[in-house]
């Protein structure tokens, strides 16, 4: 793709997404965003992709302490979990059909398998690449925050669909280095008994948290709760 | 301690960490920053808390893109891992005393052994507040860089302090939601042999990283730096 190409196609890009403030782009680091590997090994996206985690991680923190305050610590973490997810991340990529977007190689394109984990981290990457541009998130909060409103009032709605396994690895890597066991026990052999699993969550020698449930995955979500909120009353 | 009496301490500390602009700051959540949960259960730095380790992430990721402009991935991962730990961020707390002006009850004041890990919470607190304050990065990043330049020259000249485990097992979490798998074997007997280990690193049936060293943490930390760019060139 010559250049004036690859500049409308960004610039046409830049206009579905709906961004405020165009003069602030720094449009070498949006084309670099959005280049995979393949289509140029010393100029691609990870290095952005770094950065661009961090912003998602940010845009979401701030989005979720000013969106919830009466919310703790520990269940802000658990929707932050779920909103980071790849699985979202792809989402909201897809939405905008980034995919279209990325220069990459024609046995990079064929693989089907690849293209939602690809657009994920081109996705952060552009993030990183418009937060580099202006050092700071006013390019990105007004126009990710309606996502995440909307997204985030679905997992609050429904706690079950919280994370709450994924917020206490975070807390527990974070605080001791050291990620929590699980326990399970089968109390009931009937399929789909809502106490069908018993689960303990232990870290150091200590018991932190109980919880039971119809499946093992869920049990294991009830137990995590309780060790979240254990954890942040220690 | 009454409120003026208060506002004079925090004005204080502002003053020590010579931030530029102090008309931004908005004090009830600079003081929220630096309130344990013991003297304020219901107003404390834990939502706090978790904005900031976002703003920590985040100040040091653009840092590291920008300061190491042909690092790969990788390696800004490895950096940013002992840059990001409780010790690091103890010890540039402690450089501004931060203790002194932390609201904690007695009984946690008598808690030595606590409060090194008080001291790193509250100040990622306080950097939340000072994001939430401006929702940028202009009052953090002329402060905290200098350290950031310092510290990270420090474990860029000596490629043994960077933490290539902690980022491996960041980056494998994010891609794969899995945890590489580290598998020793014991080469020599001699004591200080410098290939006395040899470590692989495996990670969904593949083999990613091999590495020997004279301690089993040397020889996992060569593996996972193989590993790394292994799975950066995939």
């Amino acid at each position: 793709m010559t250049l004036p190409d690859r500049l409308q196609s960004l610039q046409a890009l830049v206009a579905k997404l709906g961004l405020a403030d165009t003069d602030a782009i720094q449009w070498p680091l949006l084309d670099q965003a959005l280049t995979h590997v393949t289509a140029d090994g010393d100029r691609h996206y990870e290095r952005l992709e770094f950065v661009g985690d961090a912003v998602v991680r940010l845009v979401t923190a701030s989005f979720l302490f000013t969106a919830y305050p009466d919310l703790p610590e520990g269940e802000l973490s658990a929707i932050r979990a779920v909103l980071m997810s790849d699985r979202i991340l792809t989402q909201i990529a897809q939405r905008y059909e980034l995919s279209r977007y990325i220069l990459m190689s024609p046995s990079a394109t064929a693989d089907v398998a690849a293209q939602d984990s690809i657009a994920a981290a081109a996705f952060e990457a552009l993030l990183g690449s418009l937060y580099l541009s202006t050092q700071n998130l006013s390019l990105i909060h007004p126009w990710l925050d309606p996502h995440l409103r909307e997204l985030g009032e679905a997992v609050r709605l429904d706690p079950a669909h919280r994370n709450y396994k994924g917020a206490l690895q975070s807390l527990t890597q974070g605080k001791f280095r050291a990620r929590p066991d699980y326990r399970i026990e089968e109390l009931e052999l009937v399929h789909g008994h809502p106490e069908r699993f018993a689960a303990q969550v232990w870290l150091q020698g200590k018991l932190w948290g109980r919880g039971k449930g119809p499946s093992k995955k869920l049990a294991e979500q009830a137990a995590a709760r309780q060790a979240l909120a254990a954890l942040e009353g220690d």
